[in-house]
């Protein structure tokens, strides 16, 4: 790959732009609004220059609803030679582009998973993509130099590429993404009106749960929109469980024991059902190279424990996963739960109970 | 308060017993399973022996359906001079020692906000309730003496006393702890059997939110048990909200303009409403010394990246109340969001950006 145009320049447009240009390939930056292509073109992005001949590929980083329309757009102009979106969706961007009678032989579909809460191209950067699954939705009809430049595209920008078809895509994007995002919305917004007390109660829990829903509502609706029916039966599936759980609870208030007994266990199989599949989510029964263990690593709260504990985790050689604080909400006193590679567990302990570290 | 009987030596009564015992509290530990008041002994938080005289408190730190029952006995043998508990819940446990006819005056009811995946002795600690808030639900009889020794037990264990009306509790932790977890539990089931390509996909979003599905299945049945009525109504509003959204969302998929519109609003209000309550919990919108904003660190995939940022961060300083990253799965690179004291933020970022880290 040689040239590219990033059609799209916010946050995960201007992130790939960044990608490929730090790659050596020279990339044409566009975007209905002009002011945001010149913010992608300081950071050093691409040029906001036009091209002069047809790009290598052209890469649709807007809203799922406008694919289709800017693909059937793009073609016409004969704008590359191969095309490719990094929207979120991926079942309606393919039927607008039939049903505008797109060229799909030399169009594929593409999703990186990354992003963040911040939007627009100042939150961009280079890396964005890196060691993130990047999904792509070839079709019996899919050019393979079309496909190959896919990969190209995913290999520069460092992740690591997922074969899905697109019905499968969403459904699992729906599940791991959009109704995540719903729910805690839908958890969030009882805080709108509580009291301040009892919001001034919410611990480590809660705010975990809700972070996602601090996103950009505008261009949640717009992602939601894209994947509605999905999220709507995966969501009226959690509103039947819903109904039982409320069963489940009034019946543990009741005064007859046995219908006390009968609501424990609706509520004990849902919380063991729920931990069965958070363990999946975590990874904890994997057996692949990504399956990780956590350490609990018992901190005080002067200022430098933080420093000292990941410069002592660091020094074991350990690549460490994810970091997750249990502690007060003004004091850094606390557990650190360090996840790192299962095999990797037993060094880590060794390396930090050397250096007086209290694990568990 | 010169000691102390603690019964139940779970995780939060070890802890309340290793806290005490530190403070040169003459600590006695009681369990109905002999092994675990054997364990909390061999931490150091205290002695299985029988004290020979009433001590100044009695903390019951059993499950809330056993508060009543055990406060009668306790009463009735003399143990203490003055009785608190730490359950989860008050109104029921109150109820309970009323039906019984327990001294209520020298009873005053409590729950540290703390706690965390693991239970039993061996994860306590004697600093868990260091800088948390501990609720205390004084009545119009409690004695003034009662209420004292309360208090002189959450400042040795580093809380912070926060007085409410038990039922004022029960609604507040219904919906910052109880309800979240219910919550949690519904959307962490979805991936029990859900595909291994599906369960892949799961990033930082779904990871934080399923988070707290984790805990012990059995424990929170007891937990959701004692205030199930009060976390049964909350679900049933979440659960209107809910058919709402379904509908907005199957509206969004219509075909007919006006009614897709409506969709969008429909579900634009409730991200909004979303976004409005979770800035509430995490704080943002606070004025007080609890307010806090967050710094966006970028690092490399090196290992010693953290440990640089957290001994520059110290060097600054200033105190971090948490940290949140954003990163891939398999490697470390990505964003370091530090959360810092409002104030302390351009203090925080002159320091990083000094010693070369980009901030955002």
């Amino acid at each position: 790959m040689r040239s590219a145009v990033v059609v799209g320049t916010g946050l995960i447009g201007t992130s790939v732009a960044l990608a490929l240009n730090a790659r050596g390939v020279t990339v044409y930056l566009r975007d209905t609004d002009p002011a945001a292509a010149r913010i992608a073109e300081s950071l050093g992005a691409g040029t906001t220059t036009a091209p002069t001949a047809a790009v290598d590929l052209a890469v649709m980083a807007v809203p799922p609803a406008l694919i289709g329309r800017v693909l059937a757009d793009v073609q016409t102009a004969g704008l590359a030679h191969h095309y490719t979106d990094v929207a979120s969706v991926k079942v309606g961007p393919r039927e607008d582009a039939v049903a505008l009678d797109c060229d799909t032989a030399h169009y594929i579909a593409g999703h990186p998973m990354a992003g963040g809460e911040r939007n627009g191209p100042l939150a961009a950067r280079a890396d964005m993509f890196e060691g993130r699954a990047w999904i792509l939705t070839p079709t019996s009809d899919t050019d393979r130099e079309t496909l190959n430049m896919a990969l190209e595209l995913v290999a520069m920008c460092g992740a690591t590429p997922v074969v899905m078809g697109a019905t499968e895509h969403d459904r699992a994007v729906g599940l791991v993404s959009h109704t995540p995002h719903i729910v805690a919305a839908l958890v969030a917004m009882r805080f709108e009106q509580a009291e301040e007390r009892a919001v001034s109660l919410a611990g480590p829990g809660i705010k975990d749960l809700s972070r996602i829903a601090g996103g950009d509502p505008e261009l949640w609706v717009d992602i939601l929109g894209a994947n509605a029916v999905v999220v709507a039966d995966i969501l009226e599936d959690i509103g039947v469980n819903l109904e039982d759980v409320v069963t489940g609870l009034r019946a543990m208030a009741a005064t007859d024991e046995a219908k006390r007994d009968e609501g424990r266990r609706g509520i004990g199989t849902l919380l063991r059902r729920g931990k069965a599949g958070r363990e999946r989510i975590a990874g904890k029964h994997g057996s692949g190279p990504g399956s990780y263990r956590t350490l609990g690593v018992l901190i005080g709260d002067q200022p430098g424990q933080l420093a000292r504990l990941f410069t002592d985790a660091s020094r074991s050689g350990v690549n460490i996963e994810d970091v997750h604080l249990e502690h007060a909400t003004d004091q850094l006193a606390g557990l650190v739960q360090l996840s790192v590679a299962q095999t990797s567990v037993p060094v880590l302990e060794e390396a930090l109970r050397a250096q007086g570290w209290h694990t568990q």
